[in-house]
Formats: C-alpha cells, sequence, structure tokens
C-alpha cells in the first residue's frame, strides 16, 4: 500500500471555472504533454477535450480524447499502462497542458517508454531505445 | 568557448526526406515541445512548419511558426533568450516534436524559466514559479 499524500480532488465548481479558461481549439481539443513525475521522461504528448479533463481531474487517472477512435481514451484502458495524475499543470496562454504523471510501463503503443524514441544524428534518423514489452502483448487481452 | 561537440548538420537531402515523414495539420504545422536537455524541465509548446525546421535543422537555433504573427519565430530574436537545439526528437505517429534545447534564461515571455507555471492544487490554480527578469524589460529593446 502506498503511504503517499492522496491528492485533493478538486470541486466541480473549481473544474467549470478552468475549463472555462482554457483556450480549445475548433475542434474542441487543447493538447497534453505528458510527463513522468520523477524523471522527467517527456513520454507523449495527446489531446483532451472538456470531458476528458473533468474525468482526469475527477479521479486522478489520465483520460484522453481519441481523434482517430473519436472516443474518451481512458490511458491503459485496454493495455494496463496506466498514467496517474500528480499534477496538472497549464501553461501562460492557457492552450497547452503539461500532466506530470506516474507511467506504469511503456507510454507509447509500440512498447517503448517514451513515444520520442526517434532522434536526428546527422543525416539519420535514429531510433535510440527498444521496446520494454512486446507490443503485440500490450493489446493482446 | 565551449569544449562541446558540436552537432552534425544534416544535408539537405536528409532533412526534405525527414519532412516528407511528418504530418502536418491543416494549416502545415506540427506541435514542438522544448524540453530542458539537462534538467528535464518542460520549458513551452509551440509550432513549426516546414521552414521552420528546415532552419532549425540548418544551423541548431531553434526556430518555430508565430502563429498570432503568422511569421517565422526565431525564439530570443528580440529578447536575447534564445533556444539551442540539443536534440530533435519525433515520435511514434511522426505527428509531434521534441526539442532537446540549451535555453538562455526565461522560455516565458512573463520572463518565467518555463510557460507552465500554474498548476491545479486542490480548488484552486496556484503560481509556483516567479520571473526571472522583469518581463517589461524582456521585449524592450
Amino acid at each position: 500500500m502506498s503511504t503517499e499524500t492522496q491528492p485533493i480532488i478538486p470541486s466541480p465548481e473549481f473544474v467549470e471555472d478552468f475549463i472555462k479558461q482554457l483556450t480549445f481549439n475548433d475542434d474542441g481539443l487543447i493538447p497534453a504533454i505528458a510527463q513522468q513525475h520523477d524523471t522527467g521522461e517527456v513520454l507523449m504528448m495527446a489531446w483532451m477535450n472538456e470531458t476528458s479533463i473533468r474525468e482526469t481531474l475527477s479521479n486522478y487517472r489520465v483520460c484522453y480524447w481519441s481523434r482517430s477512435r473519436q472516443s474518451l481514451w481512458r490511458k491503459g484502458e485496454s493495455s494496463g499502462q496506466v498514467q496517474m495524475l500528480k499534477a496538472f499543470r497549464v501553461d501562460c496562454d492557457a492552450d497547452t497542458l503539461l500532466l506530470e504523471v506516474d507511467q506504469t510501463g511503456p507510454a507509447c503503443h509500440t512498447g517503448r517508454r517514451t513515444c520520442f524514441y526517434r532522434v536526428v544524428e546527422g543525416s539519420t534518423l535514429k531510433t535510440d531505445s527498444e521496446p520494454l514489452i512486446d507490443p503485440s502483448t500490450l493489446y493482446g487481452k
């Protein structure tokens, strides 16, 4: 059992007021960067809509909006690789979110810890991390 | 004088091929996250177009596309707070960039190190970092 301090869930009134301060794009979405809270690794970037923000702030388990599936994307729901929210940040222009998270296992659908595993090195695009888990087993349940 | 290894500038052919692999939005833009290379701080998120990617990879000084000004935004050109590129990463879907940078001073127009200085704490939105530089002096030249 964890002895960590539990987050204080914000009131629904605060969440609605907070959402009103955000700038969403024409599709009603706002980009959200996920960063591992203790190591600083940037894991992924995804999108949130109002509903996914409400859900994330209600239970501190990260929920995005999937643009490809056009549905709520409860991170880890099918793979088990959940993201627990540690801190919910917003930038100066209120048009980008930074989620400090505790990521179980890989964040990337390729089985890698981070989605940013390709880097320009001279005139090559190098892959510099390998899968933690065989991706064929990630969604095989 | 720095004794650091200088980056190997990619060839124009590689850059054109690399750009072809990226997914830009309907405005021809791709989001780029800037992270301080040695501390892991997420500094800001901005947008790049093909031209700004070409320029950034030609001199390793970060250049974005300013959506508000509709022009190239050579980070630090007016404020002096430049971003030197240390590594140029792309995610699994090739629709988000992660730039590992060396940021001089504040990345944020408010004079703060990072744009993500506001955090949800219970039912309040707390500012948890202060300006390094008075913002009124940042663009006062």
